[in-house]
């Protein structure tokens, strides 16, 4: 079978699992739909010929020994479980390319050199029980039992209860992480607009990129919109409106590929009449570059000090998510870039300004990512979706750079 | 008994009806203590000798007639009704203030050469039923039948029957307005902090603001908030920030009595880590001069077209409220000013960024307004008030000036 069709069989099929009545899908972790899908690439796994296993917590991961060094290990894959509603690429393309890719490899070249092997995640998205990472964490010897002990989903199961009622539970304490890692290679969709605006095929990625979460509390006084002269006022959505303008001013004399967002802007008592005399409001503010993060936030901060002092109002600050930017590995990335040269793909090497997999997994093992284009850029939706040519040339750059990794010398 | 004590007493008793168990007063258009308190008033205006009468719709009115030109009348007056949880001044402390303004001139300098009139108005603030000035508009023939034929109140409960069941009925048809009134004074707390700002007694009001109402939808794209580039959004919330940062800029350039309030912001999906793709807004503009008030305006609406232009965005404007500036009389607003210089008292001439009754009644009756100060600038709130020795100042300013008007020859 081609692997145009093969991709589309392997897609359509394991979407059917966690096909969710209200739109798209929903398969969250350690529920039945999660299980039933790891057992379906358990299953399509075998059927290439790979050697299947679990791990403690649920990552599922399929190998082939490599003939001549069977103790390095290429790995590819993704996770299995979606937000709510999600879509049917983000997260399980990953995994469906990986096996297909690795069959592609052993139906034309046979056994590799070094061992493939491609794991199917546990868990990414964080959406049922407040944790994200769980299945990378747990591979890279970094899942912390505390941190799961006592969460629960929003109807009140427990994690612990349900991770054993599906038959897994923690690792051991003393868990080694493997060693036999050589390269991590993970294909992911883009959730982002830049490969379709710049007509790309694919995305070589070099860096995920870092973030700060801020909520912010502006504080000034609630006074009547009539009877209160402008010189007398202390008015939170003016003192915001500098803050947002000024920062994001800044944010575009600066360029790519910083980014940041003031997503949630909430007034009170936010009536017409009323001149605001509180906004809550968030800022999320990325970097590939630590150094160029810290800088940024920094100097937004003491803008926004600034604004707020000259206006008359008070500053609250709450930094709740600070993560350090990720790079990949530079010889893996180099090796993918060139996997998109020998395919004549129209790539560009670019960051990720998401959170993914490979960011729990780089620090650990030499690791890149390929990103494929998402149409108008949506994702965690139904309307998630990636013309099938493109899904089609991310396993073909996938599979070369496998072949690269796992079969030459 | 002393003006203060008078005030106090008359204050104290009248704020027992109406009095909110969940907090000030709730006295609302045809309520049942809504007729108490017009039934309160009418017995006070009896006690000092005034000849009561309530008009077709239940405005109050307490008469004595002038020796020597009966059929000229001097007015002054406020609204009996309140908002939901509103004070214990805004609207009675202008009945109060009239009647014992009136006893205080009846019982030093008696009868007066032209008639003396106290009105209780019926209803202003629209707190009940969606109008407003009920009272005043059917004082001057301005009420409309059709505009409350199929009103009701939130309980469904209709406006035509609550004004049946109190004993009131619409005016006929051929009602003609009075030709006697030649003077209106009201006073009132001035529910702003501009008085207390420059430790002034009273205001002498010259002017009420127009006010124009605006919501604005301003649309652009939802995106990523980590993989869509700057150069690659339209950020409706950045655009906001431009657009009211910028308008309340010129408002400051512009100076008073100009104001503009952003009251009301509401993005979606209004989430830390998306782009926002739209954000609704309003703004509240008001100046007292209407020439002043559609310059600005209009060149606020030509900037913020400007700004989405530029920023990729659409603007939908929609101005729901334009109400046009109300000059007071300028011979009574000297007789006013007068009568604060004859009283030593530390006051200005302002005018009124809120609305009052008197905006419906100087159109057709020479009028002026007085103001005393509001603590901390709060009014339509259990916490309204305003220090005794002001309110006893007040009335002893509008005594000075209906003695003008109507003892003078």
């Amino acid at each position: 079978m081609a692997l145009e069709k093969r991709l589309e069989e392997n897609i359509s099929a394991l979407s059917k699992i966690g096909s969710d009545p209200t739109g798209g899908m929903t398969r969250l972790l350690y529920s039945d739909s999660w299980l039933e899908a790891q057992k379906f690439v358990e299953g399509r796994m075998k059927e290439i010929g790979l050697e299947t296993s679990f791990d403690e917590i649920g990552n599922l991961f399929g190998r082939v020994e490599g003939t001549k060094y069977p103790s390095k290990t290429i790995l590819s894959g993704s996770h299995i479980d979606t937000v709510v509603n999600g879509g049917t690429l983000d997260g399980q393309y990953g995994v469906i390319a990986a096996y297909l890719a690795v069959q592609q490899l052993l139906e034309t070249h046979g056994q590799p050199l070094r061992s493939l092997e491609v794991i199917s995640m546990a868990e990414e998205e964080g959406s049922r029980f407040p944790t994200v990472f769980w299945g990378s964490k747990n591979f890279v010897c970094e899942a912390s039992k505390e941190q799961v002990a006592t969460i629960e989903d929003s109807n009140g199961i427990k994690f612990v209860e349900e991770m054993h009622r599906q038959g897994f539970d923690f690792a051991s304490e003393d868990k080694v992480r493997r060693d036999d890692i050589e390269a991590f290679v993970e294909i992911h969709i883009e959730q982002g607009n830049v490969l379709e605006m710049e007509k790309l095929q694919v995305g070589v990625v070099n860096n995920i990129a870092g973030q700060k979460r801020y909520t912010f509390q502006l504080k000034g006084e609630a006074n009547h919109a009539g009877t209160t002269p402008m010189g007398y006022r202390h008015d939170a959505v003016y003192g915001f409106s500098k803050i947002c303008s000024g920062v994001i001013d800044r944010a575009l004399a600066e360029g790519d590929p910083l980014v940041v967002t003031f997503g949630k802007v909430e007034p009170k008592p936010n009536t017409v009449n009323v001149v605001p005399g509180e906004v809550l409001f968030t800022m999320d503010c990325r970097h590939t570059d630590a150094g160029a993060l810290n800088k940024f936030a920094a100097e937004a901060e003491a803008f926004m000090k600034e604004v707020a002092k000259e206006h008359g109002l008070e500053l609250e600050i709450d930094l709740w998510m600070d993560e350090s930017p990720v790079p990949m590995d530079e010889s893996i990335v180099a090796k993918v870039e060139q996997a998109a040269k020998n395919k004549n793909m129209k790539y560009k090497v670019m960051h990720s300004g998401a959170g993914h997999d490979s960011q729990v997994i780089a620090p650990h093992y030499p690791s890149a990512m390929i990103f494929v284009p998402s149409i108008n850029g949506i994702s965690h939706n139904p309307a998630e979706a990636t013309n099938l040519e493109d899904l089609v040339a991310g396993v073909e750059i996938l599979t070369e750079a496998l072949y690269e990794l796992a079969y030459k010398e």
